[in-house]
């Protein structure tokens, strides 16, 4: 692996002057292009062995280009903040805009190689990691991510002898400790895991590039050009993501018959029976939302459904119960300019809700396979990614220990076009009704297609779809409300 | 998960007929085009709940297309000789050529489920089985082939009806045992984990279909409906395969130096030091291969090199020791054209050696990233994702218990010239010389790119490449031996 990486290469001062003034007039003009088309965002990962010139390098980087388009970020052991939320959370937080080039220290990698080196973690546990990562790298490649991994190498006679110069000389002596010299010590363990991890994760669309660390402008220029050459290739190319061509097999359909049509739309309460389960289930949820063994986890509710569903008359009759100040309500509409420029479900992320909190979301992640695939705003191949993605990202949240439920709000076409018809004769509703609304129900069947396939496909024993009659708004809402309370007073007395 | 899938459906014997007749003709139409064009393999992964009727269906599928472009096998419990190999093996030896299809019972989904339902491996150890599951179908699709995988499901209560149906007529009643009756016991521990290992192995290239198992004429015609509308929709694609769009960074070149001109090539052994060390390894090496002991595991020996660069003669003075039954020397030219039909990696799994053998392959699968990359005969994205291929084929092999050593045989430009003239000038050997080999050297540096690249990115701990310096013929041979031996030797240790 790191063969080539270990012989010494050497380059003369003039050499390198001449290369450098080349190199970052065209490392600047990629930039420039880079911002003006937005087309993709680059990720450039940078790891490697104590003193083989990560620091130094990135620096140079920052010198050579527009500092401000460039944002670095060095991933240490994650903060208290940091820790309440799934472990890929930080690195959503600062995944770069499109147009952009952003640098991570460490970034995924480094937690893991560290824990399995000094066999904390098991063999099994590394391979569970190396497989999210690979997952996590998929997932930026088919968003289109420009993904660079650079990782600087030392053998242990170039680490010994860098950490004596480094100790040498009063102006570098502080960056020497123990915890340097113990790295050195166990080089082998280290370099071992580390190959490993690097094998395992290296693919056609994202491998690793070893950078040889020991002559510091040797490493510069190749970490320089490497960036360059990568950045014009893909600059230079017309399409602006991948395109598939094997077709992804979907079940066919026989009748028209699925799990949403199969409902019994006709449940319903009367008021009188409502009002009691409405007191009854919103004193539950006021007692449970206040229990101190809350803040060890967060609470994730996702409300999906057909126009004029009664999602926010449902989400109302929760926050009633809830303390205002323990939960947010997240409106998911049509993308801000800033959330364009970032993978679909950055948003998401970006709106999790730390420990001890609520987030109830208004529309969610799966308008990517509802909205999107229905109007055609994504290819076939981006909704059908889609599926595994969500499952993931969900997997990461209750891995962490969310709650997650997620509703889906099913009325008749008859009952729609009555509410319809209900809120433009009532003045302060009409502006809830749109052209686009009519013509979403043009659609109808489409949406039925896409709301059975998401619900085969996300439906999982730890994320559940509930499936909510919503024909009768007082069934409905009840129904929402003791599913709600029922699966976090489960998870409190799980603890 | 099985939403969907668990509602009940039924279809009218008038309509079942009518549907089936227009299938039947369109399956055969598509069918025939497939084995006309050759261009892609069709493999049909069937699997799921006991009484779903996957074997009925499957019976259908046969009965409706031309069985004879259609091979189907049942992966039951591995057999004594499947044991002796990766656990993948067994999978590869009956993967559909272009232009047939292929049908898989069970498939490499049945083993970790099971084990996983019952407790028998851990939660990280199925993540392990499902990330390399996901390697392999990645490598199937990217490879071309168009893969489905159908799921056939029944409800518990499904389940129970069709075990008490089968038991009551004479005619099925051998189809229900003590096994089947277990199986519904813990239906919910084994659709659970069934649903996960589902849900992770759903990608956008091969996601599941779930096939509701009750109806027998319903899943019939969700199985072939399914199975037609893939087959036509790719059918209808002009390009062979997936293009990627996204070009994978590689490491900058600087200078000239790399691990391969690092070496020292001026390296010799006199005869006389020759001759002595011959006999001692030659010695060794017979003893080694004698012992029982190696029963246990096979051994690959992998030459590479130059043209010219005595791969043979360093083989030669292997097989010398070997006993005849015990070692295969395979030759690796181009592929036959049943070869040309599989993923490029087919032919090589073919030739495994079971346990207790050797094989010594004369050229190898890293023809993929030298000939192949340099000749434009695959593209970027292919010899790129091939680096990673290649690391889990070999893993697996290393699992499996089996010695592999890799030998780059390296020779100067100089040298192969003096040997390209001496063969010419030596009638039993002028047929080793074309005029393709002149042609090959004027790649000298392509190839000596490639073959950086290739020792940097699949020289690992557990198979390392072993750099022969083979200017001086008599130094190549006794370092290959002696590699080889104590490879053996510490393989034998180890027990």
């Amino acid at each position: 692996m790191f063969d080539s990486a270990s012989v010494v290469h050497h380059l003369s001062a003039q050499r390198y002057e001449r290369e450098v003034r080349t190199l970052r007039t065209k490392l600047l003009e990629a930039q420039f292009r880079l911002a003006e088309d937005k087309r993709f965002p680059v990720l450039l990962l940078v790891s490697g062995v104590e003193g083989g010139g990560k620091r130094e390098t990135v620096n140079l980087l920052n010198e050579w280009m527009d500092p401000r388009r460039i944002r670095t970020h060095a991933f240490e052991e994650p903060t208290r903040e940091e820790r309440k939320y799934p472990p890929l959370w930080r690195l959503w937080q600062r995944l770069p805009p499109k147009g952009t080039i952003g640098i991570f220290f460490g970034g995924p990698y480094v937690v893991p190689v560290v824990q399995r080196a000094r066999r904390l973690i098991s063999k099994a546990a590394l391979e569970v990691e190396i497989a999210r990562i690979r997952r996590f790298e998929q997932l930026l490649t088919d968003e289109g991510t420009l993904l660079l991994k650079f990782w600087f190498h030392l053998s242990q006679k170039q680490q010994r002898a860098r950490l004596e110069e480094l100790e040498s000389s009063k102006k570098t002596r502080w960056r020497v400790g123990p915890h340097e010299w113990m790295y050195l010590e166990s080089y082998d363990r280290y370099t071992g895991t580390a190959e490993h991890v690097i094998r395992a994760t290296s693919t056609g669309d994202a491998p690793w590039v070893i950078v040889p660390g020991a002559d510091p402008r040797y490493r510069a220029l190749v970490a320089g050009k490497t960036l360059l050459d990568s950045l014009e290739e893909r600059l230079s190319e017309k399409r602006p993501a991948r395109a598939p061509t094997t077709a992804a097999p979907r079940a066919a359909r026989i009748d028209e018959l699925d799990v949403v049509r199969a409902l019994d739309l006709s449940q319903s309460l009367s008021r009188e029976q409502y009002e009691k389960a409405l007191e009854k289930w919103q004193g539950r949820l006021a007692i449970a939302s206040r229990n101190p063994r809350l803040k060890d986890f967060a609470v994730v509710a996702v409300f999906e459904g057909q126009d004029a569903g009664g999602k926010g008359g449902a989400i109302r009759r929760i926050t009633q119960a809830l303390d205002a100040r323990a939960y947010e309500g997240v409106s998911i509409a049509a993308p801000t300019e800033e959330e364009r420029a970032q993978p679909y479900l950055w948003r998401f992320w970006r709106n999790l809700p730390s420990r001890g909190r609520f987030t109830l979301f208004d529309r969610s992640w799966y308008g990517r396979v509802l909205v999107e695939r229905v109007e055609g705003l994504c290819t076939e191949f981006d909704w059908m990614r889609a599926y595994g993605e969500i499952n993931d990202f969900e997997a990461q949240l209750i891995e962490n220990g969310t709650v997650v439920v997620k509703f889906w709000l099913a009325i008749s076409k008859e009952e729609q076009n009555k509410r319809f018809r209900a809120r433009e004769g009532t003045p302060f509703k009409k502006w809830k009704i749109t052209p686009e609304d009519y013509r979403n129900r043009k659609k109808w069947d489409a949406y039925q297609l896409a709301v059975s396939d998401m619900i085969d496909a996300t439906s999982t024993e730890v994320a559940p779809w509930t499936l909510v009659e919503a024909n009768d708004k007082h069934f409905a809402r009840i129904k929402v409300l003791k599913t709600l309370v029922k699966a976090v007073e489960a998870r409190l007395e799980k603890g």
